[in-house]
């Protein structure tokens, strides 16, 4: 089968693999659609950053590995023991692979797993932008009829921001910074705006993007090119919102996010990072702010899959492309990575 | 009067002024003893900081100013509606002056103040490295006659230790680790101690302190210079622990509270900065954990009083050394900045 495989930095290549081969509690699935995630950007443009070039300690894994994690299509095949999906049933998958013995899997935070490995990173059952590839039964969901493949695909990163709002200290009221209007900031928008949010403020340098983020929600869109954001959302909201996510992963984002929250309020930084950042720690002393940081998701891919069948998050408008596997790099990682960002989410079709 | 006026970085003198003159709603105050706080060290060595050199938007005070802000004493004249203290009552006082109009003035929270003043720092009415000063009525607290003056001058810096570690998300059972055995870092040992920690590390690089540490409860003392401070924790713990304090205000001792704190915990940090810091967003990320910002202190001197009267605080073994105000600069700011840190919490007495 074609699979697109990492083998370095700006080094994908999409090549002629061996299909998984079925085991005990294990699901074949057949992909639909799977989106590029900017996490599949960082380890193109930047990685390894999570892709293990010596052995993965839990999986064994390492590059080459094929791409890929969020992503939806048909069961093909089950293995021994697996009950609570058929053949045929349409499917999303949780793309984290935990060790179930660690302190985290103890709790049940297995997004926090210490060998932590990922669907489609670091997966011995391969990733999502190939034609068919394998998940652990627990981790594969069955999505409803009134759920397209395309919706689906989108279930993983609505995952992870249904997960940083839930673990956010924000409440119906507070007023909402977004640095970033990529697909995570843009979702933010929406599960902020669904969970009332009382102002939106999004943070882009891209034009199109912030159309996106006016039409999906945002109160006020900010060129941060042309001004000053912290400054802007001071003047709007009399100090700062109460929460500000960071989806940029951009040392100047961080700095204005911190800068644009109010005494008391809290930086969600769900973006993964490429190197360090400078803070100034006393603007966290002066006005006790707090940050916090979040990964993947945890045990909410079944209200998630709700929030979107039933249209609280309105995922459509954001798949700008859609592209076969033989174009994931040029038409997919290096269109996302050019300095229009006209795109938001691009699905691949590997089939 | 003679008073300790900051003139600017490394340049304290003890001069002649004027007595504060009595006014509506004011408590007039003969200091009997004033601690040295990490915030004069920060001012004397590196400010300014706090202190204003230009008029301070809401008190109008600049530089030279006089210092002292953890003190205790004897009112010896109360201005006109005073009805909580008289004359002769020993107390000791908050010395934090606040607009009582902005937003976090609104909700209680007066150490937040957009336009927060500090007595010793940007008073009206002077500051406690003085023979006599002076407070609002509001911010002076009466102390059991079982306090000694000697106790009630450490009630500042304690309560902002208890104001941090019921702002933190520190619970009974939880490990924690201290970063500097400073007087901040030795009150936080024993407030952790005696709200039920299950295991204290203290890092630190003094032997002196390290020492007091282990008397007022650590469990496990680090000399940072000599021991990879994150690996043990790391390993005593399996994997760290749940709130880590850093009161060094250093960047080395960050970077290792960060990294020596667990999946999910929390890095608390109480000490003032002199400059920017470098993170690693990513270590927030991949563990979701989270940091706090504490100021000063916030409606808490009372149970403070209680505490420290009760002997749950225990401060008298952190009182290294009792100086007159003529030897502040030399035995006091010197004393404390110099290499060895014999000294914890050097107390002045100004007549």
């Amino acid at each position: 089968m074609r699979a697109a495989l990492w083998y370095g930095r700006r080094d994908v290549r999409i090549v002629d693999i061996a299909e998984p081969a079925i085991a005990p509690g294990k699901v074949k699935i057949r992909v639909v659609w799977c989106g590029i995630c900017g996490t599949d950007l960082h380890e193109y443009a930047a990685g390894p950053i999570f892709i293990p070039v010596t052995p993965h300690p839990l999986t064994g894994q390492q590059a080459p590995v094929v791409l890929g994690h969020e992503f939806s299509g048909d069961v093909i095949e089950i293995g021994a023991g697996v009950t609570s999906v058929e053949v045929g049933d349409r499917v999303c998958v949780e793309p984290i692979i935990s060790c179930g013995r660690c302190a985290a899997c103890a709790i049940g935070k297995y997004n926090l797993c210490r060998s932590i490995a990922f669907h489609g990173i670091s997966s011995p059952d391969g990733g999502a932008f190939a034609e068919i590839t394998m998940a652990d039964e627990r981790m594969v969901h069955r999505i409803p009829d009134s759920m397209s493949y395309e919706q689906a695909a989108i279930v993983e990163p609505a995952a992870m921001v249904v997960h940083a709002i839930r673990s956010s200290r924000f409440r119906v009221g507070d007023r909402v910074a977004v640095f970033g209007a990529g697909p995570i900031g843009l979702l933010i928008v929406q599960a902020a705006r669904a969970s009332g949010a009382n102002g939106i403020f999004v943070v882009e340098t891209s034009a199109v993007r912030r159309e996106h983020a006016l039409r999906m929600g945002a109160s006020i869109v900010i060129d941060p090119t042309r001004e000053d954001a912290a400054a802007v959302i001071a003047e709007e909201t009399g100090g700062g919102v109460e929460v500000a996510f960071e989806a940029t992963g951009a040392k100047q984002a961080l700095s204005t996010a911190i800068a644009g929250t109010k005494f008391g309020g809290q930086v969600v930084v769900v973006s993964v990072w490429e190197g360090d950042a400078t803070i100034q720690p006393n603007q966290f002393v002066f006005n006790e702010k707090t940050m916090i940081g979040i990964l993947g998701n945890c045990n909410n891919f079944p209200e998630t899959i709700s929030l979107i069948s039933s249209g609280v998050l309105g995922v459509d408008s954001m798949i700008t492309r859609r592209i076969g596997l033989d174009d994931l790099v040029s038409d997919g990682f290096d269109a996302l990575l050019g300095a229009t960002k006209e795109h938001v989410k691009i699905l691949v079709s590997p089939s």
